[in-house]
């Protein structure tokens, strides 16, 4: 059975997403404010648990605080030097503003840490999605959460929240080159998660992936998939985001 | 100064977006397998934090599963009755294979696990969003996460993963009516948060939020934001995730 045609936009979006990729590099037009308006009202739309809303965004234009910012997440030149950075806030503020309204405080708990972080994903992944169909292109910038108390403290954060990421939006310089993606049978599974393939299924991505970065002219001793998670994950990063969030009113119990 | 036209693709998603709403009666036509595919494949190509692909998808067709998770998802009928059901799994399985081939033990961090609950949202949020444009309609399934120890052990999922939450999609039986959503003033800030508008904006909200449900005819107590959201909050929802998650090997310390 043939599958019926796609409707225009959803072609198009699709091909869109695949030629996706984190874009570092931007031209240094500005974008049009009536179009960040339109994003922004798209991802406070973006779905929620229990209606919480649990995200809050920070448009951040002052140079200064851009500068603070990338220094705070490892020296990323593309926080400052892009048209549009948005901060990303996982932000119970508002529940637990709602639960001392009934006398009653906020039940801190790992739940409502990972519904704010998820709602916070959402948003920025809704308007994420559409600035794609704008021609925009983008990077996450996971590395706000080295020092989540600096960067409440320098963005006025209320108890209860944290910046979750960051996300650099702007016209690309070039377009990206997506990186390959695991072997479908590792992300996709049938009824029930089939592990049998999962050894296999990555040294067939360390291969793929290192074949990418050679082609791209980035032979590195990194450019195994395995090598560089194994390394990067088994020593420790951010151990001490528990902490710093507890000190923020998350201690996510 | 005017802003540039939007691109069609670009004004036709917003349109959408604006539309969305949670869908829980769906029409018994199903999801052709090539959308679905093709759906997939977009969800894969989401960003994700340092290329680590922690999420992976399972669906779910067989009936007798669909049956047992939603009796574990607060007796949810949509979880059986949908044409496609969907769960995301935050999955550092794979990372955790990576660190043991290099011969040590993944660091069980509450980043890690922020990551991949993170990395399943984003996958999610930009597959539900390319469904939009299809004419397609979703609900997440958040009550997953009542009895993550259960679901992990009917979906067979390996140690370091569990069902961060599900997704319905398919055809809507009506329209969905859009909730409002709150006050822009408390979801957007400019360079520093400002908390000084919360109180009022949350008042707002619960006086359009009781419009909304009397407009509908769901006149009821529970109408107002504030007082819904702070009497389930406060109660200790979901409290034993913490320990439901350690036993799945995921401690995030």
């Amino acid at each position: 059975m043939t599958a019926p045609e796609l409707p225009d936009t959803a072609a198009d979006l699709l091909r869109r997403l695949q030629a996706r990729g984190a874009v570092r590099d931007f031209r240094p037009d500005p974008v049009p404010e009536a179009w960040l308006d339109a994003l922004l009202a798209a991802g406070q739309r973006a779905p929620t648990s229990s209606n919480l809303q649990a995200c809050s965004v920070i448009v951040v234009r002052d140079a200064q605080l851009r500068e603070q910012l990338a220094t705070l997440a490892s020296n990323q030149r593309h926080v400052v030097d892009c048209p549009v950075f948005l901060v990303f806030c996982a932000d119970l503020s508002r529940v637990a503003l709602a639960c001392e309204a009934q006398g009653a405080a906020m039940d801190d708990t790992l739940e409502l840490g990972l519904v704010a972080s998820i709602d916070a994903a959402l948003v920025a992944m809704t308007l994420a999605a559409a600035a794609e169909t704008m021609g925009l292109a983008s990077v996450f910038i996971g590395a706000l959460r080295n020092h989540p108390g600096d960067v409440a403290r320098l963005l006025g954060l209320p108890q209860r929240a944290f910046a979750a990421f960051g996300l650099c939006l702007g016209w690309p310089r070039t377009p990206p080159v997506p990186k390959p993606r695991l072997p479908r049978a590792a992300f996709v599974h049938e009824d029930r998660y089939d592990s049998s393939a999962s050894e296999a299924a990555l040294a067939d991505y360390d291969r793929q992936l290192a074949l990418h970065y050679r082609a791209r002219g980035k032979e590195t001793t990194d450019d195994s998939w395995s090598r560089t998670t194994g390394r990067k994950f088994s020593v420790g990063r951010r151990r001490a985001l528990r902490a710093e969030l507890a000190a923020l009113g998350l201690k996510m119990e």
